[in-house]
């Protein structure tokens, strides 16, 4: 990856659109975005003209320099010798901008956008408010969607590269699948796996759960070793270049019983009627009204939990967010989008859940999966 | 670890000092340190009076009741369905406390304290003040601070454990020193090493820094392979259950020339009279003061950064966090603090830096290191 300016450029065109002054950046993947690479404390401003103001300490300014420079990019850099000092450090910046760009806005005050989400600090958004009264912050979806949502082939590229180091902790996950195993053991080896197959890392911890506790929405690690005859519910999402990969699998320790069969099979029959559904066009909460039909006609209808798809990309779950956000159930889906099909659980409560995710390219001809990695489910 | 109501009811006496309504969790660290274990989304208020109230998902409610169940302690859970109404669920909850506890606040407003760090997401906090206008959050520091900064001594056996898994990560990455090997290989395999040793994860990146880039304040993966002479430096930060670990430490591969014995030396020295006055009464800000006198000694005045030392615990940099919080270089040294030593790099722009950190506790007789890694930096 490299310094984008193109995308800089359409950001900066839509922001005209919305009439900000700019989009403050104080998250890893808008950073990466722009810029190419990640920054421990990524702050930066993308002025609605001009080149991108970065944001850094002082002894983190010659790497940020050379980096810019071998890349070709011209970058104002704003130099902070304390980390209390950043935001004094982008009111600073900001003042300019408005300056120049805003010196009468209407009602007194600019807009400026900010991604609004769980990686955007509380205390530096109260702090950025304090400081900047002239300033008001809008989520910055309108433009980072119309950016983001539809990927590019190179994003596609290092999702495919993400989706194939999952594929390889899974393989090793499974393998270490026995009576007995705890699950710190799979997932100590599954990260192996994945660190040396080239992850920098994961977006959200591994989930390996066992017996009742494939329940778990978020999942976590089960307190009890494996037992013969459990459930076993595996996700993995490692990161290359920042972009997220979701792989999750379930398995059954020996010969699966009647309700574990029905629930496999009433999970199997919704991916393949979600991955049937989804075309350019279709809203994300249609792919939910389905699941829940075919759900309730294997008799789950009451266990149907919404959210069989999301986004992905630079975050693990982006617009469409339909479990975090709701009014992402009405977001139509694109030709070239990123999603998901698999996030739900289907989980009868006490007794354990199944899910099976992977990530997919939409196309007009249906949704082009990334990597297949197959459904083996049962281990003996 | 367990749920530890003992922590509750010391909250609750502060709060009712305060005049606080209760504290609203929405942190990994303080809801490890209330509940003993972790949750995907940590939503938890410690109401001034009266059980704690877990706010969970609808799917992992069954989790939660078991484990608290078993661990003896009475909850109240609050189940959302969705994301979207989880700051639904805790204004509902605070509606209930607010009409029990504090009926007729005082200019309308009762108080609520919450964390405010890079962990609390801004959108939700957003969300939780436009839905509670009778609400104000105030920092939790207060509270939190007086109860988390003095570690107990089961605390200090984690914090030892998670600093002895660092140790065995720091032996395998040393032991892959050699021209050639890139930072990305050293991570994979300190990585495994420490998962491997019961590590959950890291709480920050790792670090695996090579010549120049051993000037980087925060750190990274190095570009280029590792070279005959280059610094190396690299960063560790293992959780065991939730307790950070700290081990930094610098390398030189091959023969160390002028440059890099004297930055070492400089350093040695710094942190060697930081541990002669680490003591009980002590201020952080002295400490960076007579390690930037002995920098200048060597030469290197101009080079010196603040932040020798700061707290760690359930989060990788709590309070006295001097280079985050300005304020926190006024704090006064405890008994029973845990505190790092050698956070800062001693750098010389486009050449190299050193540092090398280490766990310690505070203690009338001077600070007992956890656990005591030595010196070896010649990699030959």
């Amino acid at each position: 990856m490299t310094v984008r300016l193109d995308r800089v450029h359409k950001a900066q065109a839509l922001m005209r659109e919305q009439g900000w002054l700019g989009i403050m950046v104080m998250n890893h993947d808008d950073y990466r975005y722009f810029l190419g690479r990640d920054w421990a404390q990524p702050r930066a401003i993308i002025p609605r003209e001009g080149a991108p103001i970065l944001i850094c300490s002082a002894g983190e300014e010659p790497e940020l320099r050379d980096y810019a420079h071998d890349h070709g990019a011209q970058y104002e850099i704003k130099v902070f010798a304390h980390v209390g000092e950043q935001m004094a450090a982008v009111v600073g910046a900001f003042r300019g901008i408005q300056h120049d760009l805003d010196p009468n806005p209407p009602e007194g005050k600019s807009k400026v956008g900010m991604q609004m989400w769980f990686d955007t600090p509380a205390f530096l958004v109260d702090l950025f408010r304090k400081l900047n009264p002239r300033l008001e912050l809008v989520p910055s979806d309108p433009v980072m969607d119309a950016l983001r949502v539809v990927k590019e082939p190179e994003e596609v590229d290092l999702m495919a590269r993400a989706q194939q180091v999952a594929a390889l902790g899974m393989d090793r996950a499974r393998e270490m699948l026995r009576p007995g195993v705890t699950s710190r053991e799979v997932t100590a080896e599954a990260m192996c796996a994945m660190m040396r197959a080239g992850a920098e890392g994961t977006s959200t911890p591994i989930y390996v759960n066992f017996g009742a506790y494939t329940c778990m929405l978020h999942g976590g690690l089960s307190p009890k070793p494996l037992e013969e005859g459990d459930l076993v519910v595996i996700n993995l999402n490692p990161q290359v270049e920042g972009y997220c990969a979701n792989l999750s699998r379930t398995f059954v320790m020996g010969e699966p019983d009647k309700l574990q069969l029905r629930l496999m099979n009433a999970y199997s029959e919704m991916v393949a009627e979600t991955r049937r559904l989804l075309r350019p066009g279709v809203h994300i909460r249609d792919l939910d009204a389905r699941g829940k039909e075919i759900c309730t006609a294997h008799g789950f209808g009451d266990y149907h939990i919404d959210g069989i798809s999301h986004g992905i990309g630079l975050r693990f779950e982006e617009t469409p967010a339909s479990t975090i956000v709701r009014q992402h159930r009405n977001v139509k889906v694109l030709d070239g989008m990123a999603l998901t099909i698999g996030h739900t659980v289907l989980a009868v409560p006490g007794i354990g859940g199944v899910r099976h995710e992977d990530v997919y390219q939409v196309t007009p001809e249906g949704p082009k999966i990334l990597v297949d990695y197959g459904v083996e489910w049962v281990v003996s």
